[in-house]
């Protein structure tokens, strides 16, 4: 048997750094060897000059405190598709408002937070007047924003406009494509109704018009690295890009809450994609079945 | 103590009816007594007349056999949002294809899987040539697609031309408004681009385009009722169009098998939505959290 | 492909039998093609006159309202294993108290429930005065009690002495073996202890005695059937026993809310038990991820 | 608003210490605000002279790696409830044999591993010849063991025994109670069912012997703190003793990956623990949804 390897069980000492804990998860059993197994994965894409790295993040990891670690993460990605939400609590944040923490949620009162103007996610809260802020950055610059085809561009022009530092901001910056086919399903959505609802003319952005561009980087690239943080449509829509990839993807690291059993995209394990050729028959993946606000951090840190 | 009402426990007979099982499971706990009142409620909201009701489905429902319960739920429904998924799905069916079952989920074998042309969703198998019926149908129907602005009018238009019965037939032939602001994210954004991609012109559909349509149903319904199959993007959107409804919904169900403590609106309970003016103070409404295949088919023979 | 089975719609019907829809399951995805299975493997093992049929409950069953489901199954099996609990609240029950639905589990207030005398089990609810009828029952009983030294004895008598109907009484009747390794760990093993603790002598139950007969009836039967309705300890008390069967369980039916990948007993996939020898290795098996207050009624209803 | 905490988002820096992961965990939201609270209540608890500490372990934490850190937790512990199975895998590693890592958990050859000896916990492999040298161990020290009223007694005495260190080693000398009423279920019951079969005299072991101690340290101490990884028995046992503390537990940390909706104990959230007079209606405590081989470590090293 001396081609098995064993566990070695896990020995926390004081002061301790995150990466050596990541490290002495490769030798254990379970989620924590799921970590170090991204941790690594993950900075072998990183470190593949061949790899093309998308990043898809869903769910509410702008509230939840993961944004820094996202833009730290954008220096190493090539590819960004998101939800409306996070791109929406992303220029929130960068307009000056803040997400709060709530403490009472096992016996929440909604309600109550209603009167009092707060909106809750689990156990964040965004003050209900955010929007006026939104629709003042809105309408001020609706003019800039209406004639934009692609939703691409689009983003871009909101990273380009938007006052603080962000998610937005960083992707305008430094280039990076990001993707939001599900755009319209967002504050941000709701801000382009506004103004052509009050009669200032029609967004022009195209909804099918990114495919192109984020095909073409799967098409294109030597290799590809998937990093999916949550599932939903961002893990989906980088998912059928690389149907059009060489052979699918060479690296993949998930982070789901999700289950399998339920037959859903966002619950899949990456091996599915092998079959339907997103995924290389010979790629390095693993699914992290985890909050991502633990997990995420850890795996990062791992990187570093 | 007179209040309490008692636990009965559940008394399986021979021959015994799907709706009286569902009547007894009114009377237990746990995840069977959700099924109950969510019956309830489901029936509530079509029985009252001033009632809009909003179907909102993600998840793989078509591949997992549920089109035939959606199709019949549809002629409750006042509007209803989906995935690109589905509708890709449904339309596959729609074009002679089928889904078939797969008995090795347990210990799949994605690479076999792959060279024998066969996409897996977990124990549910496609073809990967109805991509090749896809490409056929939407190369021939191009010229009458590519230039409709609205999402709702393009999918629509695919109900006309589809040439089976299904959702996408349905929803045209009843008129029911069927949004999807993801589409690009699916075979049917594949086959777009596709068109796009060979010279044959850019599709007109606008992203920000079907808001408006929405909304309007919210704003001006004296009451509305939600349902939810999956959480994703059809819940998110019906959930922001009902922050401008009147009150918020009036009856909520949910079926999901995400968390709450995850903190996406995937997994948030109804209750959170009182805090945003998405649910109504006194709204009726019940969290599912159970596998929809099981929990869908119980629910909606407990209405009928 | 033309060994490939189709997925059928699942068709609901006015007036349906549950029988009917467990059978439609057969030919869908994902759940509720594993509740089919489970019937139909369920069916098999009770039919199968070479088979000893095991069921192991863990799990708050008859609080949740599955008690008469439990007691009709015992007519099917030959081994009974369950939780301290369960059988403490079947007890209370047969001693004329009842379990209470409780309407506000998604903003419970402990507290005050717990100035009314009412525990709570998410949403349902038990007089805790009920400890005042099983003191009142075990001081009575306990010298009949207390010098039985197998725990399935002690069960047996329990179910003799006890005065309705429910689980125990139905063990005593007809002769099922009731095993409950943990039974210290329950309502009864604190009466237990509370007349210990009076000076009333203390009980000769011996915690290794019953693996004797269990681990018989693996070792000696030709085949075996296990049905887990939940993990713990009945499930894992069984999975040993049949470490010493000739070649592992021949049918397998798991309802679990679990997760494989946490690594524990009580969410681990029966095919695993194949490794251990606990499961043959042609078995028929199934695992079904659900609610069991959902799947059980109608798993069995497709049995009957 | 002001009293409204900000969310801060974690920022991961080079060569980061956990505790400062942890520290800065404390301003998200979600799973990664729990691990932070965890922590500190679970430093609180430690901390507090007056208090009693409770620590009940299920789940395969040997297996999975997490025995040193269980092993330096029971310095601050003063009881220690756990499995069967948690103590036999302790027992075997000190016996000399190991657990290893298996690789193919998303497509397992569960048939291979038995002809090659090798018993399956998710991705960790143990060889079945285990049961070889546990089997030499209890024919061995049998004459020992058997007399041995209290199960206590019996863990206390292997500990003495058992040649390497370990969790059963460690309790022994320091004289920490150890309580295991289910141990008839496990690796250890099967050696004692041995002894039993082959001749050598029956076990004097009582299994209600030990409910005394237990509740005799809830009963007398000023505060009680408890600490769950993973539900099932061990959570049940020692919550049961805390209904006859003077107010319930003043502190609570659990880690489970169980849901509430399911109704049983191992998912049941600690505030219901109030309504049954097992939690101190002013106690602080946190549920932490989360893989155990992951939050735990977290947890601790924000301890020290």
């Amino acid at each position: 048997m001396k081609e098995l390897k064993e566990i070695k069980h896990i020995h926390i000492k004081n002061g301790m750094k995150v990466s050596e804990l990541v490290g002495q998860m490769h030798d254990v059993g379970f989620g924590a060897s799921k970590i170090a197994e991204a941790s690594n994965i993950m900075a072998n894409m990183f470190k593949d000059e061949e790899c093309k790295v998308f990043l898809g993040v869903a769910g509410a990891m702008v509230p939840g405190g993961m944004k820094q670690i996202i833009i730290d993460m954008l220096d190493k990605v090539d590819v960004f598709v998101t939800t409306g939400a996070t791109l929406t609590h992303d220029l929130i944040e960068s307009l000056g408002e803040k997400h709060y923490k709530y403490g009472y949620e096992n016996e929440p009162n909604d309600i109550k937070l209603n009167e009092e103007g707060l909106d809750r996610m689990y156990n964040v809260l965004m003050q209900n007047k955010v929007y006026e802020e939104l629709e003042e950055f809105f309408e001020e610059n609706y003019a800039q924003l209406k004639d934009i085809r692609s939703i691409k561009e689009f983003l871009w022009k909101l990273g380009e406009l938007c006052p603080g530092r962000g998610i937005l901001k960083k992707c305008w910056e430094k280039n990076i494509p990001v993707f939001c086919p599900g755009i319209a399903d967002s504050g941000i959505g709701l801000m382009m109704w506004g103004r052509e609802a009050s009669g200032k003319g029609e967004s022009e952005a195209r909804v099918f018009c990114d495919l192109k561009e984020i095909i073409d980087v799967a098409w294109t690239s030597k290799k590809n690295g998937v990093i999916y943080v949550g599932g939903g449509l961002p893990k989906n829509f980088i998912q059928q890009a690389l149907q059009f990839s060489k052979k699918g993807a060479d690296y993949g690291v998930q982070i789901t809450g999700d289950r399998q059993e339920l037959g859903g995209s966002s619950g899949a394990p990456l091996r599915e994609g092998i079959s339907w050729g997103k995924m290389a028959k010979d790629a390095e993946f693993v699914d992290v079945y985890c909050d991502a606000t633990i997990a995420l951090p850890l795996i990062f840190a791992g990187v570093l």
